[in-house]
């Protein structure tokens, strides 16, 4: 067989991923045309020398028709593991569809992990029919994986570990480590624990392989580790392996004994999913829907369309106090959008500075009085800056001196409070307990919107009449 | 010595991380007032226990005038290790200030892949002049790997790596293995190599431990590796580790042989730097400013709101269209900010799903028609509701039923265009080659904000006069 990876051609403009990267569109339609016509020969040849990844991937990108077909072609064309990797719609949508038995078998060619983000997501009647299957030892571990809150650290790990007693010799645990215990397959260290249970440090196995055999292990163990609690948020555990560069880390019980062990590989997954979420939010979208349905995602941004639409009603209400001077100098109506606009960007440009700062943990008590006084400053020097020229754009559009300079003091206050509001108002919310990442936006437009319409029409009422 | 993480009270509300994470708001304080009085034993007290991780983000959190001090206390009370993790301007504000021996100093101290993280940084002269000083061999490894491209998997990888020739043995693997070969200290797996240096697998030494001493290497060894060529970008390594799950991956030269090698944990930081990238660019900042100095943060940010500036004002002249329509119905004037934000808000929410999707490479050639097909109907189905909500709000409002249509229709059209114009905009700029996250927005504002005033304005002219 040849090489799968280089059999595809790669049609992307940057061809950096080529025979690296297994999907194409061109792929994506053979497949189609293939499934379209029941062809399996042509089926298998060209998903079964795709990874479970690429093939998670293509079911992706296959029409909901094509979708519903996947059942047959599973545990031969298609392999289950691509379950995975699938997008969580895209995946209820074909769980859905699975007969009890094909769940079963799927949910069985799975690592305990990936079986588990699986399972936490059906519905309890199926999930206790599904567990009812198993044997008794292997619905235990998922009983009590099931047992410790969602997206926690207990969830995340894997229940397999390597771990040997602290009084041991580096000969005694490569020994240890060749007899046919019941270790996993693959593992980068091994936990040393004391008589406890407790974790008190980490044998690399390169590094085991490399000190004479009567050396005790706890002479070359890395002590500096850091324990998980089996209840820790993932986003937690997230920020410590990235924060000290950690491979893996034991996670542990009440008591302070090992129950598991978290890898980075797992935790690319995680950051990827916070960070995802992030982004999401601050856009206005609660989850990436772009493999829901049409009625799901209509509803779910609908819903954060109108919390909007009643600040922009706030927004309008403001206008309507001035409708009188608008009627006089219809100029205010034309102009009124500038201030907004430079306003809501100003003040999205700090507040996506500040909910990343809050999440990465730099934004703090000991330096927000500082960010503060930054912010004021940056605000009124490119006040100043937007004033003089939306000032002279001003004046030759509508040639009254008034108009020039309501306009330009509009923009300092503005961009002043737009930057303070934006700093603020994320710092607030994470004080109170509120992801910064989800309202920030719509509470900083309504701020900037009200303040910036009626310092605006406020001061052009005073200086025009 | 006490356990240095479990010294530190943690004063966050979420109390998880207390513990783990050493870094308090009350440590900061102690250590600036301890640089403050120059008390040296209170400043080794507070800060040499922590983790480099952890200094660096004490130095961030302290005032320019403290960073200024800590050169002399480098190498003593602060760990030299600290600047691998420093945000790249506050280390660039350090390392202006530092004397060149302190400078050679550090980058001795650190591992080669952080070493080269801060000489790419420095002005060519005093790059040119650190490199002087280091021996032969050092140089022209670090005059190598600068002649890789900017974040290219060149300056990623590390140089050290373990390759072991096809034809061994498990024993003659582990017997190098333990021989003081000139092997990195730590290491995941032996990469299996043929004569030519080409890479063909890769053994995890957790597994090469579990067999027999006579078994051929290749027969245990994983085939499935992806090979990373040195010039790859960053972001295509760090989807590629995502993709597949990779832990490690072999980097190769132009001919294919192996020079280098890739660890899931270096591609931890590329994942955070590169979602970091994207969440500012849509939120219309070039880079985190938190520690830049005011200058240049209102420089970057002024020429961004420079360009929201001149889409504003186009907003506007499309607004002075039709001043004679507003000067007869100023409710026009005060409707004006709903229909511009609605269709701002659903065409931001669309773009993020879809430079998000476009991202991880969910979004192609292949279900683009789909996906404009599905939110084409979301925006008209979101559109209807809205323009009933809205209209009927505008009716009570104005006691106008004309004005309450004219809304209505509006409601509809905007976000039809908002939906559409946020789907279309980032796939054409990635078709054309630039990066969507940039200037996505930017481009939607003005288009709704045309589309919708246009048509709005434009309709009541038609059925108001």
């Amino acid at each position: 067989m040849a090489d799968p990876n280089l059999a595809v051609v790669e049609d992307r403009e940057d061809d950096d991923l080529e025979g690296l990267y297994g999907l194409t569109d061109d792929l994506v339609r053979s497949v189609h045309a293939a499934i379209a016509a029941d062809d399996r020969a042509t089926v298998r040849e060209l998903v079964e020398p795709l990874h479970a990844a690429d093939q998670a991937d293509l079911v992706q990108a296959l029409s909901s028709a094509d979708r519903d077909l996947i059942e047959k072609y599973l545990g031969r064309e298609f392999d289950p593991q691509l379950f995975a990797y699938l997008d969580e719609a895209v995946r209820e949508d074909l769980l859905e569809d699975l007969e009890p038995e094909a769940l079963a078998r799927v949910v069985n060619e799975l690592d305990t992990d990936d079986a588990l983000d699986i399972i936490e997501d059906l519905e309890d009647a199926d999930q206790a029919a599904l567990l009812q299957q198993m044997p008794v030892g292997e619905r235990a571990l998922y009983e009590e994986a099931l047992g410790y809150p969602e997206e926690s650290a207990g969830r995340l790990m894997r229940r397999e570990y390597a771990a040997i007693p602290i009084d041991w010799s580096v000969g005694q645990a490569i020994d240890y480590m060749r007899s046919d215990a019941e270790l996993p397959d693959e593992f980068y260290g091994l936990f040393v624990v004391g008589p406890d249970h407790k974790p008190t440090g980490i044998v690399m196995t390169s590094r085991l392989l490399r000190r004479r055999r009567y050396v005790p292990v706890k002479n070359i163990m890395e002590t500096e580790i850091k324990l998980i609690p089996v209840t820790m948020d993932q986003e937690d555990v997230a920020f410590l392996f990235h924060q000290y560069g950690l491979v893996e880390a034991p996670v542990i019980d009440d008591a302070g004994r090992i129950v598991g062990v978290i890898t980075v590989d797992d935790v690319v997954h995680v950051i990827h999913e916070e960070h995802e979420e992030d982004i999401l939010k601050l856009g206005g979208v609660q989850a990436d829907d772009l493999y829901e349905a049409v009625v799901a995602t209509t509803r779910l941004r609908g819903s954060w369309l109108l919390v909007n639409l009643a600040t922009a009603i706030l927004a309008s209400i403001v206008i309507g106090l001035f409708q009188a001077e608008i009627e006089k100098v219809v100029a205010l109506a034309v102009l009124m959008p500038i201030v907004a606009s430079m306003g809501g960007n100003a003040g999205t440009q700090t507040l996506t500075v500040a909910v990343r700062a809050l999440a990465v943990r730099e934004l703090t008590a000991s330096n927000a009085l500082r960010v503060l006084g930054k912010e004021l400053l940056v605000g009124a020097i490119n006040g100043l800056v937007f004033a003089v020229l939306m000032g002279t754009v001003a004046y030759f559009w509508f040639s009254e001196m008034e108009i020039a300079l309501v306009i330009g003091a509009a923009m300092i206050v503005n961009l002043v409070v737009a930057n303070v509001a934006g700093l603020l108002i994320p710092l607030g919310l994470d004080r109170a307990g509120i992801d910064p990442a989800v309202s920030s936006g719509v509470i900083l437009t309504t701020v900037t919107d009200v303040i910036g319409f009626l310092f605006f029409l406020g001061l052009a009422g005073l200086v025009l009449f």
